[in-house]
């Protein structure tokens, strides 16, 4: 089986396996006051500093949670209601357009239900928030801003946003900046302190570490009000038991893939540029979205390293993803999180893509265990997957404007 | 080590064990539409049936969150949310006093920042929320009230409540009754259908299973508005990536506790009986707290069979604690989401109890690998322990009473 869907899943590093499954095995609740208790909380406090050290911030800027939807959601609700609380003025969420849904609907939520005004700020054709957008909307809103939210790097195109630039912009006017970073702690430099950044998205089953453990960073000074209340672990913005075992998992591999990130992330973009280049060389009309990866952003490449994302003019992307995967081949059409549903790409369509070239797209994500073999079976494939579904395209065209003809009668 | 603090969290069952770290080195996010993908969804669809199966719901009214915190705060702001905004005068919350925190502290937070009104059911000396009380309170608010919580069984001193009933009085009223069943579900007659509640919370490491995942049982026909939103999973109610090795584990582990419950119930409850008959001759004066445990309600006892909560007039819990744990025996003051919180706990006041009584309690929780040998050590060190506690109480008392003088200086 030859995976290339890594941005969705990647595989758990074997040492992020070992730590969890011994853990599995070991008692105590980490709020409980007696020995296994305490030994129980050492260890997440452990996992807590090795983890505020791989990713520069300090421990106690460290909330657990459940991943990164949840981290998404607490960061944009709570840093919302808690700016508004201190100010009603400030009811006002500068996001950009280009976000993981996990992101755009708490927003749309908190503007349905919660009063809440957005200014969705565009992404250009590469898909990038650019500077001066984000300085156009905060110059022309410069009292009423809670908060702002932009991705560190793109889940669906891969392309980079200069998070540390945006980050300097929102501070100027004294406004927090969240970023979903889930795809970036792989292969960018990440460091929360010298990005700037006011709260930060990871999880833990984007860098080989388990489902269901994911992390808020959250500077200090940041207001943030509880999404779950209760017993009042993690500052009392996170209420729930510690999941002891997947914390350590997560720790475990974050310390990892941050080791190896430095060697590994140009050896998976060397890997990636090869299958662009067979792709384009057996499907010369297939057209790669996003940005082109050649340039630098901060002090990372411009494009995601694993990334490759592709529209194939003439096809349904979900025809190639089912083809494909009959030859052994597994990929997605976007997020995998909206996989199924037929709407086209909100990201393609804010890059200026038409829906039907959005619809007809694939992303391939490489990751820690992908090799050139992977590759070779990818460029070994496309070209006849792609024919075939141009193929079923027409036929499929063909029925529905006969299809059509019938209703007109 | 003897560990008698079940209740905050009891050990993995081996067989969820290895169910999950079996899961935790195979591939595929649920959402995905590749092999891998589909592979990985019908696992977690396979062990939503079974916990169905095993709890006495359908397949469709299981729903996968990160634990009981977050399926106790989706439940009470979720259809306190629906409920309100199909009929703007449903905004009254009808909640036990003695909930846990995750749904006392999600009650307090709609009253203050999301209009409701609460009207707190009181508990009886026992802690049981009586009949007549619920139904007083719908008959006084006949047409405004969003939705009933109360807990199946309390988690301090154990108490049953008669969930049936008090779900049949909500249901004359047209009002949905959500139970936090966390503490019920190892080893009482938990079935949803049967019982009549509209919402159940359970969770995993109370039943032998993992941390970090957690189940809302929620009928078909109760609005739910989410709390986490994004890729729209669980029936659009609870976004985020499934956790398939964590609803595995929690999968295997329900059906080998509720497999085993019939026979293991009434071994705990013997246990347990011996536990405070040993107590009680170590130390005449204690006062078992709760239910006597002696009667019945619905299909099963009145206190949770692996209960036992005392209070020791004139010793401090935690300097109680603390020197059992120095001798070996882990056990609690109370919740272990509230360790270390000076305050007394508010189900004991709310039974009746002084604020001195309640500091000088401890519970002790009995589960699944509990064995009389468990009970030895503990009648065996209770006695010395109290008495080193009063000893210690007395010279602190003297030693406060001493510094108030100074302080009148």
């Amino acid at each position: 089986m030859t995976y290339l869907d890594h941005a969705a899943t990647t595989p758990m590093r074997p040492a992020a396996v070992d730590a969890m499954s011994e853990a599995l095995a070991r008692l105590g609740n980490a709020s409980s006051l007696h020995t296994s208790g305490r030994r129980a909380r050492r260890a997440v406090e452990e996992s807590r500093e090795d983890l505020a050290d791989a990713l520069g911030a300090r421990p106690s800027e460290v909330l657990f949670t459940a991943g990164g939807t949840e981290s998404d959601n607490l960061a944009v609700k709570g840093i919302f209601w808690a700016r508004r609380a201190a100010d009603p003025a400030r009811r006002r969420i500068l996001a950009s357009a280009v976000e993981h849904h996990a992101v755009l609907d708490a927003v749309e939520w908190l503007v349905e239900h919660e009063g809440a005004e957005v200014t969705w700020l565009p992404a250009d054709a590469h898909g990038r928030v650019r500077a001066e957008v984000l300085a156009e909307a905060l110059a022309a809103h410069p009292a009423d801003v809670a908060l702002v939210t932009c991705m560190w790097a793109n889940n669906e195109v891969g392309t980079v946003n200069a998070i540390s630039e945006l980050a300097g912009i929102a501070e100027e006017h004294g406004v927090p900046l969240h970023t979903d970073a889930v795809q970036a702690v792989e292969s960018l430099p990440v460091d929360f302190a010298a990005s700037g950044v006011s709260a930060l998205t990871m999880t833990g089953h984007k860098v080989g570490g388990p489902y269901g453990a994911g992390v808020l960073l959250l500077a200090r000074d940041v207001p943030c009000a509880p999404l779950l209340h209760g017993g009042g672990q993690e500052r009392e913005v996170r209420s729930g038991t510690l999941d002891v075992p997947g914390v350590l998992g997560l720790a475990r591999a974050v310390r990892e893939a941050v080791e190896a990130r430095e060697a590994h992330a140009p050896q998976l973009a060397a890997l990636r540029d090869e299958l662009v280049r067979g792709v384009l060389a057996e499907v010369p009309d297939a057209v790669l979205n996003g940005d082109p990866g050649t340039g630098r952003v901060g002090a990372g490449p411009s494009r995601l390293p694993g990334n490759a994302h592709f529209t194939f003019p003439g096809c349904e992307g979900d025809s190639l993803l089912m083809l494909l995967d009959a030859n052994g081949i597994e990929c997605s059409t976007g997020s995998a999180c909206t996989a199924g549903v037929a709407e086209p790409s909100h990201v393609l369509l804010s890059m200026g893509a038409e829906p039907e070239a959005a619809r007809g797209s694939l992303r391939f994500s490489l990751g820690h265990t992908s090799t050139a073999a992977d590759v070779r079976a990818l460029t070994g494939a496309i070209g006849p997957v792609v024919r075939r579904a141009r193929d079923a395209g027409l036929a499929g065209s063909r029925r529905s404007s006969a299809s059509a003809g019938a209703r007109e009668v």
